[in-house]
């Protein structure tokens, strides 16, 4: 599934949920679900831990829903295939 | 792009460095990235917003390739266009 499809999914589902929230408290639960995701990484439960990654994408998606940024449309002005900071890839930034 | 072609995007041009960084310091940029956007979101620069976005989903792919998980996978494993709780789209969950 594309990013921009991803974040339109999440859209359909939890926009009226999300745009009530606003910008803030959306960010809170983000900040929120990456905190979880650093407690099943500190555990073995594989299933645990994709659960915390679809959420935290899930979450960054609806920011991005209630702020009006199309996420792949960064996403892909940034990162083009090599590191925007070198222009490598591998990027071979020396640090 | 799909989800898992950023994913891969992303181990193309920094698994060397993410690899070698491993998970928990992966996890303390992403968590870095996310008070970045923070301060993006109170500012008014669309594309520092953009910018901090794209960081964001950056490094979470580099986080899912360190810990090896497939992040396209995980998310809809979870999200199947409709909320993973109530089973409906848009979400009614009572809270």
């Amino acid at each position: 599934m594309h990013i921009n499809e991803f974040q339109n999914m999440m859209k359909r589902i939890y926009f009226h949920r999300d745009s009530e929230r606003g910008t803030d408290g959306t960010l809170d639960w983000l900040v929120g679900e990456v905190e979880e995701l650093r407690e099943a990484l500190n555990g073995n439960d594989i299933e645990a831990i994709e659960n915390e990654f679809a959420d935290v994408l899930a979450w960054l998606a609806s920011l991005a829903n209630v702020t009006n940024i199309d996420l792949e449309k960064a996403a892909l002005s940034k990162y083009d295939n090599r590191c925007p900071k070198c222009g490598l890839s591998p990027c071979e930034c020396p640090f």
